[in-house]
């Protein structure tokens, strides 16, 4: 069987370490796991008054996590939090009112700074949006990347064997929660 | 003397209880406190390739938060945390690295749901960038008003008297906190 | 089949709210689910020079986690967050080093405060702890039970419908999710 | 002006880096801020019950309290979150209702742990209850000490020159926030 997750990043920026998190993430995943990156930039803010005529931005968006197995959100940390076109992504996916796509979604968070935290601010206030999405969060490993400009090379790749060891051993503890929950469908 | 408040609703909905919040802080405010209220729904997603040519709309937002000598967020709450449109105002305020426009000024956090909570979750993690941005928080009283819907009248006027009176008794704390921080400039 | 669950409350009170909340949900769990009430206010702090030779009441404890196929955790709120006397119990759960009991058991968190906000605080405070503990979050539905000396009788049952209802509803979620990772082991 | 600080360490290892740390800062500290450590590790689990009647060591952490004009939390992480010790004299200091020692007390929080985090998450716990409490705190610079194992000499005495310039630091930032608050008493 085959998997399809779906990865978010929450820079926009063009060279971003968070974005190039996502890619590593891709390049390591198992065998039956495809992980398809998920553009969220062009999404308009989130505004109730648009909900009576979702934009086709926004049904498409519905239809990417409806048929996703699994999730994966990479974040920055902005100011201790993380970024507003990340959640603004999550916001629509649950918008309007009875229309959660995430619900049951297993979901892995993970974060890349450039100094030593690692996005755990950023991480656990996703986690409490999770939550209240009733998605189903991989607990353990967590995952923090500090340092992020020391981690990759010049063209973008993962090159920290450390973090590289780390990305598959959170494959390894993510790929049986996405197939368990897959079976139960 | 006169204080120069800066007031944000986290919500763009026209008809939004969190900005008839503002709109109440404002009318209840005590007399030395002028309450102006800053559009922030025009402004980009935050983008860090965007910092080298700052848009107008930042650089118009750095020189209001400048002139401030307090700030009100006002925020609803969106899958237990806080709005990514409140969130981006705020980032852009304190961006690019080492233009923090909102350190050491005074703010208050209150928040409008129209369930019981009254964003307690959007609230903390907002506190959470208020400690890193280095803001000045009013503590107490914390401002929840939950059950939005039946505190305002048709004309979106706040008219629960206990919501009034805690308005008034935050202006009581945040009034002071306002005055000493200005005169230390 | 039937299904051993453990139950704490984070009140030392003798008539503590919190405690007759555990009752309820003792009173109304699904005929398959045996809830059984874990004593914790005898536990010494957690200090590690403790560890190289283990208290007799944290053996048991460890003990009665071992057996156990779900948790429930239920917390006032002391000043915005958990009491010391929970966080006490789960903190030697899972020590020495190594020896997490906790990891992958399903867990419900529910809070009781005598004002509006039910242990909000608490609660998501509590999950930053069941995210390191690798523990089975139940995250939807939330439970905060607000106003509690309202919603007990006399003799400290829980007589408020809705409080029942909602207790019968977590139960309705629950109870599958510890099905679930029980045929698992 | 003297100023007299308070300062408490959350781990009750013998050995703790955590109490190391509050002797660095006790060290470290201007020459007009005179650090006091208080011990903790007696007072009971916090119960209503003995509210009636206040134990001995109770009144004399009131006491204590009152004559402070700063107060420096170290905690150490466990479980991602803050110690139960440290948190039982928080809530201690804080009861009965209505007898808040807390409030307006200027505050720092630090942290220390083996792993890099330095104790973020704990720190924003407490950070939450400083909130309730209405303490007065230090928002910046933030304080996480990580690899706490490399960074103190076998006689217990901080050695390494980042963290010992860190101290410095704070004590830059959270000195005249105290004077500031004595003046207005």
């Amino acid at each position: 069987m085959n998997y399809n997750i779906i990865a978010f990043s929450g820079s926009l920026r063009k060279e971003s370490y968070t974005t190039k998190l996502v890619k590593a993430f891709q390049q390591f995943a198992p065998q039956q796991m495809t992980v398809n990156y998920v553009e969220i930039g062009h999404l308009p803010f989130i505004n109730q008054d648009l909900e009576a005529n979702l934009p086709a931005a926004v049904l498409d968006l519905h239809e990417t996590i409806a048929k996703a197995d699994g999730v994966i959100f990479a974040t920055p940390e902005y100011n201790r939090s993380y970024s507003p076109v990340l959640k603004n992504a999550i916001d629509w996916g649950s918008r309007p009112e009875g229309e959660n796509k995430w619900k049951r979604k297993p979901v892995a968070i993970v974060g890349c700074t450039p100094y030593n935290l690692g996005a755990f601010g950023a991480q656990n206030h996703l986690r409490q949006s999770m939550m209240y999405l009733d998605m189903v969060p991989l607990q353990q490993p967590e995952f923090y990347l500090g340092k992020a400009a020391e981690k990759f090379d010049a063209a973008g790749k993962l090159t920290d064997e450390t973090s590289i060891k780390k990305i598959i051993e959170l494959w390894e503890a993510f790929a049986p929660l996405i197939a368990m929950h897959a079976e139960k469908k």
